[in-house]
């Protein structure tokens, strides 16, 4: 990860992120903790498809599987 | 792994996780073992589909396909 | 792998197992021998699909194509 | 990367890139930042498909999804 | 590759083995010689699908791409 | 990359070239430089696919999912 | 690649071989060069499909794509 990227995930420790992974899946989380591979571990997330919101709780989430990582937007 | 993942897998040895696997499985069993690679070892597994449960026993799972990891909700 | 891990398989050398593959390939032999990469040989193999069984024998797999192993039950 | 992939994109630190991942997904955003990885740091991102239009703001993307990074062209 | 996989691969070489490869794919034919990425050369093969048998001669194969080997029962 | 595949490659630099990814898309452009991943920045570029060109420009393409290089036909 | 696989590719420099890449594509033509990870170097090369044969001139083919290569027989 570049310093941005590290910079950017830090600022947003405790906050609301998505996370778009492979095959089309959409978490979204308080974040919890990362390391420099996007091994993620999210809070309170929830898996977002269309049509529902599934409550998963806390993740671990494997960076080999994520596509992005996007602050949620503070409104 | 970052510290806050191994710490809260830890946490739930002997605990209910689920495991997301690519390829849309779902596995729900105990946390018997883990590495920092996600290799997972789980007891009286199920597998979980939308329309069946199938039960496994122990298995061995390889961390390079597991998605997330998730410690079941304690009612 | 986990120790845990290693030592389930150790357990099982003899034993028969399922070893589930990518591709939705599922297997069931006798458990010959097995590295840390969960490179595996298995004896007496059938490849089992839903509607039919398909004898193999002895068969080498490629521990990258393992999703998990899975000793099967003892009755 | 080769010299010259690094010495473009630090041309277009601030500018618009267009950013295509697996699985036909094309994001342009404000290029923030990259590493010799591909992993990329987009500002005001917007992913882009045939139809629609949507919103990301800031997304880490993690370079092993990446295919092509392609500056937007300057009217 | 375990002793035991490295062994009965020693032993068939000159022997028919089935190669299954990602991609349904089903070679069959001399074990002419590997290494351990199961990196394989088959002589007088043949690929095998469910209603033709294609004759391919000598064939090196990428190891990345096997799933399973497998020595051809000795009638 | 083998010393031929560098020196075609080399012999091209400025050259129009073909470059075919995965997921069945087809670049064509003028080669601006390469490194030993074949991560390939093109220049003039056009995605082209059975119905249509579309102009690109300056694209940095990852390596690795180059599946071929070829240098197009000088008439 | 084994001496084997490394020794028989040496013996085909100059001759037409087959490559099948993932993604079911077929290559025929002339071994210009290779390397220890299947990146080859093919000169008049023609990609084969079940109903045409389409005209690539000189290609350099990226390895990991590769899955099988096979000297074509001689007439």
């Amino acid at each position: 990860m570049s310093d941005a990227a590290q910079r950017l995930l830090s600022e947003n420790l405790g906050s609301v992120v998505l996370v778009k992974l492979r095959g089309n899946k959409l978490l979204r989380g308080k974040l919890k903790s990362f390391d420099q591979h996007l091994n993620i571990v999210l809070e309170d997330a929830d898996e977002i498809s269309s049509n529902e919101t599934k409550k998963l709780g806390t993740v671990i989430i494997r960076g080999e599987n994520v596509i992005l990582v996007s602050p949620a937007e503070k409104g």
